[in-house]
């Protein structure tokens, strides 16, 4: 055993217990006569004294000169000290240099300036180090767990769907192509014709996973690998599945500030907990708080980043933009029977960041068959799929919840690349 | 809404409140004066019971007429009968048929003869209504649970990876290519090396996603897409990560065998709880085994599938193999000390089927790099790797365990594709 104690462990053993910690070296700092080596695992730190005449002087030597970062096992006694972090410290009596740190980073674990993010993630996983990145992916964990609880208490099936498709979902754009054995194949921009098929076996189901998008543009809040939430719901409708969405945001953000306090504070950041009902504007009210705001745009234009920005501007926080233009939406995304050239469509905004995108679905082939045809879209490409509509597909609607943005909301961050371990987009494929 | 009630809340609910199910209709059946239609949800099943005289006589054509498999909505009243399964009945006042089907599966829901599976995984959602199906899928989530629940609790950070990456983990073979932008990259076939890496920031990690295999041949345990589920801890060995393997394996199985009992009941499956220590052969051991059955091998040959299955038939039930021959391993794997022509790896099978593979692994630069040239690689390609262990990479040990493989164990099944919802293999990439 390398370890008999974590370091978050050390605050409920006895003075005087002898423990073995293990770790990397975060600093090492000399005052006078007393050698103080901070040691981090996965779970803490914990602070290590080494006093001249308390322990050998061979043994202070060699505590001091252990580069930061190598990592070490420190068997020791335990002594309480109010003065150190954790109110613990470990009085060392033997320490192994299990691997000597060769180089350093060109940045502090413990804040301060940081260099160019590309010269971080070159050596991402000692960039992880980061007290504050560490944080984040802390709360990037924990999201996880309150999700997948969430959703499960919502008597939801957690599904996998296959990332490797025939098919392009909504066209042919921004698709990454694979050789699959002798025959073009693409990785799955999304696993939303899968999870509507599985309403029909599962009623309810949600999926945690991969999608890929080749996104040509590079910005601070797209990837072209990225964590996508995906819930779908048989007998449903958008209403239903909006009201699902605003009580996860609420759940797990309650939940989060809860559990992980001190987390949020390594970030000096207190995420926002909406209150329900989240707002709703309709895509035309947008137009009009636009157009206020002194910005023409017709019926059936998207909203672009400037117009988004101005409406994040205006309304703050959590609000969902509800009833888009059928035709800026999907072919899979129900119209609506009054007046189809709405639809049963809605986003989850925050300020300017879209979150989560989602509707209400087509259940019937032929309207479904119809909707390809006007998008341009071969039915026959998709008859693997029309297929089981033929065996009483009932009525559904789901969203997609981009994951890595829910948590650069719930971090306060502002580029996507600092809440994913290894981002990739155009310029970047390793490490 | 389109149901107040899922079929599973009907027997809380007390006689003669008025409820509004919804559900596809699994069966209709004629007795005499009465129909007996069954709906099941994503929760389970209810009797709708139709009585010449207790309900009108259009309703009961109504009902009468609608095909299995179609999506409806009825409105009724609870009755407690203790014949009806679940032991309450709806008695019906309306019926919304919302989605008929047009077509009906060449098997029957509930059990008896099933077709060739291609036949099932071509309406494969349809397939998945079968009353087994679901109760794979159910033993699936809730393995997913356990899973992350026992890591968590054992205080890994889970972590999601790339999977489009720009050098194989382990050579060439086997991979998928990705046009990524205007280059070559490829498909994930395993977290390995960031896993690996990701021990010095976060110690232990554990990942639950997809890998690609690009397999050649077409056997009933091989997927070219799959689910894998990774763990990596720093300051640990072989031995560690065996025993929280061990430990997770009693513990998952114990945990689904009190939570669903009602799963493995309709599988007609008791998986095996195994006692610890689970048995350890090192692979010496079984080359004298097999030696015993009549089957000579050196020692640094392959134990081949027909070795396995001589192996898992003298063993049976859960088992190690240790101790590799270093040559038949990956070059991250750590060579004994004593011995460096033996590993510090280990094979969970269950009978002839292999689980999961792990091991120590080497945490010096120096020599990762001689053995990627060991095995043919080149170092460079690994740069982007190899970088990181110039600041105190720990030494550290993990596995990679097949989820897909581990829920064939669970749920009793022989064909992988069972436990998958759109398998990917050689042949099949649709639906």
């Amino acid at each position: 055993m390398l370890r008999t104690h974590r370091t978050s462990e050390l605050g409920r053993v006895r003075e005087g217990r002898r423990v073995k910690v293990a770790g990397w070296v975060s600093s090492v700092r000399d005052q006078g006569s007393i050698t103080f080596l901070m040691l981090r695992d996965g779970w803490g730190e914990v602070q290590v004294t080494a006093k001249k005449g308390e322990v050998p002087d061979e043994l202070l030597e060699r505590l001091h000169a252990i580069p930061p970062h190598s990592s070490v096992v420190i068997v020791g006694t335990v002594r309480i000290d109010q003065r150190a972090p954790g109110g613990v410290e470990v009085i060392p009596s033997s320490v192994q240099l299990v691997s000597r740190a060769k180089k350093q980073p060109p940045f502090s674990v413990y804040g301060g300036n940081l260099p160019a993010l590309d010269r971080r993630l070159d050596i991402r996983a000692v960039d992880l180090r980061r007290v504050k990145a560490g944080a984040i992916f802390r709360v990037r964990h924990a999201t996880l767990r309150a999700l997948r609880d969430f959703f499960t208490s919502r008597g939801l099936t957690e599904v996998q769907t296959p990332k490797i498709i025939a098919t392009a979902t909504e066209g042919g754009a921004e698709l990454f192509p694979v050789l699959y054995f002798d025959r073009e194949a693409f990785l799955a921009q999304s696993p939303q014709l899968y999870k509507e098929q599985l309403t029909m076996a599962f009623d309810g189901v949600f999926e945690i996973g991969p999608i890929f998008r080749a996104e040509p543009s590079r910005t601070l809040r797209h990837l072209s690998e990225a964590i996508s939430v995906d819930v779908e719901m048989a007998f449903a409708d958008y209403r239903d599945v909006m009201r699902l969405l605003e009580d996860m945001v609420v759940r797990v953000t309650k939940r989060l500030t809860s559990e992980i306090p001190e987390e949020f504070a390594a970030l000096e950041h207190s995420p926002e907990v909406p209150s329900k009902p989240i707002q709703r504007f309709t895509y035309e009210q947008c137009l009009s708080m636009l157009r206020e705001a002194g910005v023409e745009k017709d019926f059936g234009e998207d909203l672009e980043t400037d117009d988004l920005r101005e409406l994040g501007r205006m309304i703050g926080g959590y609000y969902f933009i509800t009833d888009w233009p059928t035709k800026l939406k999907p072919f899979y995304i129900k119209p609506k029977a009054r007046r189809p050239e709405v639809s049963e469509s809605f986003d989850l905004m925050h300020g300017d960041l879209e979150l989560s995108s989602g509707g209400s679905r087509i259940h019937r082939r032929s309207v479904l068959t119809r909707r390809l045809k006007e998008k341009g879209l071969k039915p026959r490409d998709f008859e693997y799929h029309l297929r089981v509509f033929d065996y009483g597909m009932p009525p559904h609607a789901g969203f997609g919840l981009g994951l890595d943005r829910f948590v650069m909301v719930l971090t306060g961050q502002d580029n996507i690349r600092e809440v994913v371990a290894y981002p990739r987009d155009m310029r970047r494929l390793t490490p």
